[in-house]
């Protein structure tokens, strides 16, 4: 198989996707408003790792394009929980994608401690051999929740899946840590929109 | 007028058309072929060549968005002069924006010298007040061309559009000079596709 | 004041930090060990900025270069805290800068519950004019530290420096959980490299 | 060989010097004088191009760092012919690198019809491991300059070091139209000062 030829629309859908939600974070400056975005990052799953969940997931290699959803990834990082659930809003709303699929993760996280908010999409990209329809996940999570999946991913990638049940433990206490920096985060935004709209009623 | 807020969409437009455009260069590349893209920029028109522009061609401010098609700028600069019509080929099919125009300035060069390909290009948007449709030009144009272009550019800032006719006899030789490039370029281009044909037919 | 021109070697310095500091992670990457750094960022003080820190602290402006330390300035963002003294070190070892004053706000933190390794160094930029002696500050901290550091940044310009004692108190409580995510985050590192010496051990 | 970790100061070295010449450019964009660089570009050579040339010129591997004086390279490429000699100078004058070697082949250009200025310089690059001195290559060179050696790497690449005769006689010519437009340009530049020195003494 020829790799880089398979993956070069993924490439270019990353690539696409990553300006396109830069755009909204810019757009938002401009107007002066707090934005809901604080960084975008994206990727292109490496081929070791798509081998890896095609036997596992006993995917046979020509059905890799239909049947693994994240080849093409994209992450929102945004300041407070309250803008996970606006730029999901403003996803579902765009016309340039299809939203295929969603997982809310933060209001029932997953066992490990891990919390986001998932989506996977459909993206219209052209390439020069014409148009092609690809799926991509893009992952919409806080500071904290990334700062805490960050870590849990090195963990799970030394540990090759199997992490001790002690380490296990720690990542849940350091997943309330963070769960507890959200709240207290989202009480000052509650604290400063209160603040403004008593300021604006005068 | 907010300007900031006028012309973010077309920085969107800009921002995205590049990483099209130059995505057509990278697949070339992975697929080992000849590129027909050598490089690519874009920029968006600065705030005081809109009002001069609308100032001399008479255009009220709130036409401008449909009337200056130049706001948002494209330029795809093509090692030789047979790759332009290539590039203009797969902009005409792309399925992602609409082709408005198109003017053939190689063809039939202008008065000064100058060789380019315009299209005029529709590409509808995604902005956080939903989606948008908006003018773009694409450039088409050899290294030469481009070279010739930047350097009459120059002069024509310095002197306010009133070049000195010794200049702009200079600036001619000049042109011709770049003219004179590009067909022995196009030549050893055809020698050394005519020495593939004949390797192949062995 | 043309601040385009006094400012320009600061830019240049902010830039050259920006490409020196990220190249220390992308090393550790190669070598495939933990990397301390989790990423850069770098900006030159607004003009704004700049006249009213001078206001403030009665600067005059042809004092500002020698006496503002942080027209340039750069952030280095460390996933542990035990991180944050590993580039401190490699910066007092570096030998194209010197380092001129150290403030530790993590061994005893700000008032307002703001944490961070603070560096003045005096850095030589080759500017078109000759060689040039420049300050510049470095901010080193951790996610969690820099998370919660943004947000009173923000409250900061919001409140014009006066936050409300209510909201004070919310962002001590929101220091506090910052704080204690790093703690977590340390015994999870600690646990990581403990397994590991037991590991090698055997 | 870990590659990898022998190429990491080499990339290092080329964002580095990227960031400082770029630099020059941009001071003399705020200073709104004339710029002496079009643009810069920087590539490791590949370890398949440094293996060729080891075996061709004969170095043993463990020499490759001192005997292979462009395993770093950078190239700065002039709008006119009399800006090369400005850049040379400026980058003579640097106090952080020096220059170890030139080679003028604008005055006395390559059998082939090649032209550039190249320098080889000395650079001290600050790793994870302390302070590297690294050889690099900077190549000057007009647009028109760089445009034909873009051309005769490509075929000198596709025919393996041996163009035909016939497409070496086609390349010459081509050679002698892009002298022709950097001295129809240079003219236009004489011009343009002549202009400016006239203007200036009313």
């Amino acid at each position: 198989m020829n790799w880089g030829v398979i993956l070069a629309p993924y490439k270019q859908v990353v690539e696409e996707l990553k300006v396109k939600l830069k755009g909204m974070r810019i757009q938002y400056e401009y107007e002066c408003s707090h934005s809901p975005i604080e960084f975008i990052t994206g990727r292109v799953k490496p081929v070791q790792s798509i081998l890896e969940k095609a036997e596992k997931k006993k995917i046979p290699l020509n059905n890799i394009e239909e049947e693994i959803q994240d080849i093409a990834g994209l992450r929102v990082v945004c300041p407070f929980v309250d803008d996970i659930y606006m730029v999901v809003d403003m996803i579902r709303e765009r016309k340039d994608l299809t939203v295929i699929e969603e997982k809310d993760y933060i209001e029932k996280n997953k066992e490990s401690g891990y919390r986001s908010y998932h989506m996977i999409i459909e993206y219209p990209v052209e390439t020069i051999h014409g148009m092609k329809h690809v799926l991509a996940e893009i992952q919409i999570r806080t500071l904290a929740m990334n700062f805490w999946a960050t870590n849990e991913h090195s963990l799970n990638y030394k540990y090759k899946g199997k992490i001790p049940e002690k380490i296990k433990a720690r990542l849940k206490l350091a997943a309330e840590a963070a769960f507890m920096l959200d709240e207290e985060m989202s009480k000052i935004r509650d604290e400063v929109q209160e603040a403004q709209r008593i300021f604006h009623k005068k």
